[in-house]
């Protein structure tokens, strides 16, 4: 009913009236991302991410009771899909182009304020960032590099030897590695020469 | 001339002067890793370090003017040397026990106390103890590696083509990338593990 809806929300302002359900919660976690990236976990606050997304407080503890709720949600939604590695017709663009998805979505705001906050933040609070990370980072990816070598055995271009779950850590194994030990953003020639040097011997290979 | 020595060292206790240079050196650097280990980096003083050691704060002061100075000086003197590759016969062989060290220099009681100093303190420290993971424990163990495969391949073990840095880093990168995300310890089994699904196949490759 219309007039009780108006009730429960007559201490947000007048501004966040326009905006309901799907539109005023990615305003907020909008603003709760902004927030991330200029004054940091520390600095994030439930009355700058409402003032930041022109709402109320009450407006955003509505949805969710806590920071660490909030900033959970935000940053999940921030991050791009890893939902599909479509065929490119070798292992080699296959294993390049799905590369670059998983290091844009590092790269994107949501992975930058991500990592960040992890560093930050106490170490229970990590453990529940740490989880964001696994499920929507580690898990999908993982799951797409194996599809992408399933493709590979059937088309002919990887081994059908393959097998371990090691050799599906190879690549986030050296992004992570490169990323911390040499500050790597991993620009497209460097995917390309760990497919090269590395993915393509070691799926093609006829040893071991 | 004697007297000037005892003047010079007149401020610590009589207990410490039984011990003097190597010895006293010695026992000052197990004393603070003993407190970093227990206290941590921001717990850890000069004064706890130099009663760990029985010592006086002046001995400890007159070698180490600061705290970051005696921590790097601690890790470093506490990590295993990463300086020979023994010739075990075969690539596998020699991967195996390179790996071997690497984990053991990882998890030593300085190694684990590398890591956690590193999280605990200010970022211009951690780079100083980003250095010493450097120059210890990452650019040694690459040269070894980049040994041990040079040997495979004049034995035969090994494809003359391997090319690329980022062959090298493959190791390094598991090892982080399982430590962090899965907890691994890198117990022997694993190491075999990956020398054999990962390592053997990507050498040995006639591909790429």
């Amino acid at each position: 009913m219309a007039t009780s809806r108006w009730t429960g929300t007559a201490e947000t302002s007048s501004v966040s009236l326009r905006r309901r359900g799907p539109v005023l919660e990615r305003a907020i976690l909008d603003a709760a991302l902004e927030q991330l990236s200029t004054v940091g976990w520390s600095g994030l606050t439930m009355e700058g991410v409402a003032a930041g997304a022109q709402t109320g407080k009450a407006a955003v503890y509505r949805r969710w009771p806590s920071k660490e709720d909030l900033v959970a949600d935000a940053l999940q939604a921030g991050l791009p899909a890893l939902d599909e590695a479509p065929d490119h017709g070798s292992i080699r663009e296959d294993l390049f182009q799905l590369c670059r998805r998983l290091r844009d979505a590092l790269y994107s705001r949501s992975g930058f304020a991500l990592r960040s906050v992890i560093h930050e933040c106490d170490s229970i609070t990590a453990e529940r960032f740490h989880g964001v990370i696994v499920r929507r980072l580690i898990e999908p990816s993982n799951q797409l590099f194996r599809e992408v070598v399933s493709r590979g055995v059937e088309r002919g271009d990887v081994r059908p030897g393959v097998a371990g779950d090691l050799v599906f850590d190879v690549i986030p194994g050296l992004m992570m590695y490169r990323s911390k030990v040499c500050g790597s953003e991993w620009p497209d020639r460097d995917i390309a020469e760990m497919i090269d040097q590395v993915m393509v011997p070691l799926l093609s290979s006829r040893a071991g």
